[in-house]
């Protein structure tokens, strides 16, 4: 075999993603772009706001020894310490240029993240629904997930968490605003969870740490408020990235912030710095590191994915579909009309509407539409999701 | 324990280079920055070339929806299309667009090539010197990294090659031109190497792959030729960078090339795609993809770095330094003038003058110069080194 057994099995399993794509693609080619609707990718397509533009065109035009060059490899300290001030107003307590490391993205920072605390065997709990690549970040690092069922309406079950835990966690893993459910923890929820994790560290006298995946946590509607975990949690870190609020997935920008209280803090920081280097990413991109430490505060036109979420999920809700009004992110995760949600999937297909079914994100039974698309798309394609609903519920 | 042991002990192993960093930082803050002599960094210092500004400029103007976002994987495939180009000069084969993947700088490159075909405790063969960050990348991907002893002039010793390839063999990776000690590998050796790894890949059964990581190829003195890989030996992969190239070292832009003729090249170029991916690298960054997509042959000013290695050679070879003169890359790998280089480096350090000892490559008894700095740095340094040099001999 001329690949690592694991890659090819990672492959195999992954294969049916490929073909719904290819054949989503095949659909496009034979109908026309236009008359395919495809809710089935998270690439938001939103311009990046005018401060970012302006930001870039000034920042690309530095001539400087060195401007594109290494810095430290957790960033640069001025960047670090502009993103400290904008996290501390985010979480509520109160952060340093020492407790940010500047990443590739929320997806490299996980991998930093995990790499730096996982022993081999450790496991990672995980509520469902859940960002399915989350499976292939905890196996990088040698650690195991353990995804666990959440409350109907996608809120956290703390009893399914408490049962879970064992002296091999080593951490519990989230992300709110949720893809693909789109639900926001409350605070109480989370405190709830800090509780928790607080008295299963002691009683199993080993850290567990809360890690907070939030790209999406500018994303919200109706003005929610995302409760941050580092005031509720001491050991807990925040990861994300600037792909969703500031249209830069491309880019590959993002953050960790470790809660200044950590247990053994410095040796977390320098443990990520070391693992920033030798995975690979060695520091996040330069210029893209300057130019968001420019803009702190700047987003997308939040009020377009707001008007995006309510045509759709108006639209759905006319025709009978079953759903919790996603508060953030930008995806709908509507129960699939008929139980098997891939056979749903294709139905929608066969009417020309794209979606991703629910077992990719360990929630069979439902299915994610991504509403980051032009308003035309999602207003073209309710008709198939008429048919299709129809067929099913006759 | 906060983090993993793992890493604790990584950090613990290289805390004495660490210490040495802050003993040069020190010495510098004690005694002005222009009066210590920093030869210890891999940093390039020459701007990049006027094409990169100016391409630069274009394409951060460029406004377009999801210019900014994610493309597949592997890259943009006009981007792609258009290294296949030039890696096709340069190799002397011909590759296509499928043959590319954009990647975060070489130290990705390299992670995602060992992921992708490491079966957990495969050995990767390196011949010494070599960069010391290879032990990390081939530990994050479980396998094992196995030095062993080059000839005196640095040449590939193909005798303890072919005496350490066994069954559990899956790559040998060289480094040419070299860092740390400046050597290109010639074509005649190249072959010979290419026969043996076909001959063993015979014998085992099982494909044994040529790496090359080649961020210096296009940093070479007296016009010398860095023979291709591709073209002796149908299982290499190249992995390169702009980093050096183009002073872009902070920016994480490099690629892969694989051999057109690669065993199962399809399998190996998905397989690369799906680790670019889960190592949470995602893509390549996307500005800087389009830029050295627009600038393929662009290069720094070359002729200063040869007059910065002639300064530096000339200077020590005069004072009686031992080395074998550099033919690529910014580095000089001289024999300490004592058996213990550490011992050395601390009486360089004495002196103001800052290398690495060449135990950090694997190379005991030697210590590496990066002459990419300025060249008044280079001049000045002289008297340090010829004191510390007859301190050494008296």
């Amino acid at each position: 075999m001329a690949i690592a057994s694991k890659i090819e099995s990672f492959m195999e399993k992954s294969s049916w993603i490929r073909k719904m794509f290819e054949e989503g693609a095949k659909l496009k080619a034979e109908y026309g772009e236009e008359n395919v609707f495809d809710l089935s990718l998270g690439n938001p397509n939103l311009p990046p706001p005018e401060e970012f533009d302006k930001a870039l065109m000034e920042e690309a035009s530095v001539k400087q020894e060195g401007i594109h060059g290494y810095m430290p490899n957790p960033g640069y300290p001025s960047v670090r310490a502009t993103v400290a001030g904008s996290v501390s107003r985010d979480q509520g307590v109160s952060l340093s240029e020492n407790d940010i490391l500047m990443t590739c993205g929320a997806a490299g920072g996980l991998n930093v993240v995990l790499k730096t605390i996982l022993n081999p065997g450790d496991k990672v709990i995980v509520p469902k629904p859940y960002f399915v690549e989350y499976n292939f970040y905890v196996d990088n690092h040698g650690g195991e997930l353990v995804t666990i069922d959440s409350n109907d309406d996608f809120s956290l079950n703390l009893f399914e968490i408490e049962k879970n835990i064992d002296s091999s966690t080593r951490a519990v893993l989230i992300n709110s605003p949720n893809n693909p459910s789109g639900v926001v923890y409350s605070k109480e929820e989370l405190k709830k969870l800090g509780i928790l994790l607080q008295k299963k560290s002691d009683e199993f006298n080993s850290v567990i740490y809360l890690i907070a995946d939030e790209p999406y946590r500018k994303i919200v509607y109706n003005n929610i408020d995302v409760p941050g975990v580092l005031e509720v949690y001491r050991n807990s870190i925040v990861v994300s990235s600037y792909s969703k609020e500031l249209s830069l997935a491309g880019e590959r920008i993002g953050y960790i912030a470790i809660s200044p209280d950590a247990d053994d803090k410095l040796s977390i920081f320098n443990g990520m710095a070391l693992c920033n280097r030798i995975l690979g990413f060695v520091n996040a991109p330069a210029l893209m590191q300057r130019v968001v430490g420019k803009i702190q505060g700047a987003s997308v036109d939040m009020a377009a994915y707001e008007r995006k979420k309510n045509l759709l999920c108006e639209g759905l809700a006319e025709i009978g579909y079953d759903f919790v009004e996603p508060q953030g992110a930008f995806y709908l995760f509507p129960k699939s009309p008929v139980p098997d949600e891939i056979k749903f999937i294709r139905m929608l297909q066969e009417e020309k509407v794209l979606g991703v079914p629910g077992s990719g994100f360990g929630a069979p039974g439902y299915f994610r539409l991504s509403f980051c698309v032009a308003d035309k798309v999602i207003e073209n394609s309710m008709t198939g999701f008429k048919r299709a609903f129809e067929r099913a519920v006759k």
